[in-house]
């Protein structure tokens, strides 16, 4: 899994950082990018700020193989990143016409001046298509730049997918229990360094009514792998809940 | 509200970056924060790994007021957080006799070895009380190490909030319109020129059934101010619609 392509999400915009929002969208890019073999391995999310989309954007392109961001490219004054990602790639931004074609056919001909600010894009960038509302996202080198509203941007992401570097598939199996972590901890702990090719997860839940209930999730790349951890992680609870 | 105290929050765990889980810390957060004018500028997802948390975590506490983590303090092995947190600080860790005893009464003087981990803090803190399921968490100069389970983030920051420092209220009034946004966002630029001590966003909604939905919402320190601002949009959305 460590030679898969990796990724950074990058969301943009105030309204997440003030809980106006609740995000939806780094889940369902996590998701989306595991069918492909694509990790994320750390999402960044700042406010409608130039200085901190060109230093954040800067940052990430050069860690990573894949800058995905969302938020802050429509017409209104809070979106600013086009010309942020403009500035932190020190090109210039230029109305794309195929953009402005696009949208003027989706709206039967007439736009809105405001409107061709979504045909402003950095230079030496290609469109991303949008299946839902028409207006696009681009492409800049390995920085994909897609709309912040959830329908829009999953109708970017999956218009996207099958032009990416794929990775080796990720497999995972999960497998619930009421004990307690305290409990399960040193027997996962030993079973986790045996299988050092897999991620061992352990996500407990919290209910006043269930007390506890946990979730353990095993992942990787070796299907047969995961099977024999997950086989003896279940002998581990069978013998702990035994003793209960 | 640019001199109230500012801070970051850092969410540390693979399962939101692989999809398994969709955050919610971070949300309410945000909400809780700005209830005594504390402004989340940053948030930074990052994964159960060392070298990522030591990194993130000298990054952040030196350049805001307030750093809240959330997730990685539980028994487990890939519970890593405050191991990482005493890495980053330069310091040891070492046994909180006084956390050890809340556990221990939590649950009926019994505790499972494994849970003791919990009561190993970085030297120089100070615990976090959680009204929740007992296990503390701990605070280190700046830094405010919380659960990764919400209904135990949400205890601790709630019994955190009357010690923190305060800053100015900040209040904000929303509306609902149907316009698109390329249609008002002109008017709405010029409205926040006008006051620029506000901050005015654009959320669009999309929606296959309704098309457009607009939410208008305007933030500020000034409720007077905030009350101008917006009757002027109402104004604006009143002339707009009556062209439609």
């Amino acid at each position: 899994m460590k030679d898969n392509p990796q990724a950074c999400v990058i969301l943009i915009g105030n309204e997440v950082l003030s809980g106006r929002t609740q995000d939806q969208n780094l889940n369902y890019l996590a998701k989306a990018l595991l069918t492909v073999g694509i990790r994320i391995h750390e999402c960044r999310i700042i406010a409608d700020d130039e200085s901190a989309i060109v230093t954040v954007i800067n940052d990430c392109r050069a860690k990573y193989d894949y800058v995905f961001t969302t938020g802050g490219i429509g017409p209104t004054h809070d979106d600013i990143t086009a010309a942020a990602i403009a500035k932190a790639f020190g090109v210039n931004l230029y109305r794309n016409q195929e953009a402005v074609d696009i949208m003027k056919k989706y709206k039967g001909g007439v736009l809105h001046e405001a409107s061709l600010k979504m045909a402003d894009i950095p230079e030496g960038s290609a469109l991303i298509q949008n299946p839902v509302t028409a207006a696009p996202g681009f492409i800049k080198e390995n920085v994909y730049v897609m709309a912040g509203i959830p329908a829009v941007m999953q109708g970017m992401i999956e218009t996207l997918l099958p032009s990416l570097k794929k990775g080796k598939p990720v497999y995972s199996e999960s497998i619930w229990c009421n004990l307690p972590e305290s409990k399960i901890a040193f027997g996962l702990d030993k079973i986790q360094k045996e299988y050092a090719d897999l991620e061992i997860g352990s996500y407990p839940h919290w209910t006043a009514q269930t007390d506890y209930r946990l979730n353990l999730v095993v992942r990787g790349a070796d299907k047969a792998s995961i099977k024999q951890a997950m086989q003896t992680i279940e002998a581990l609870i069978a013998d702990l809940e035994s003793q209960a």
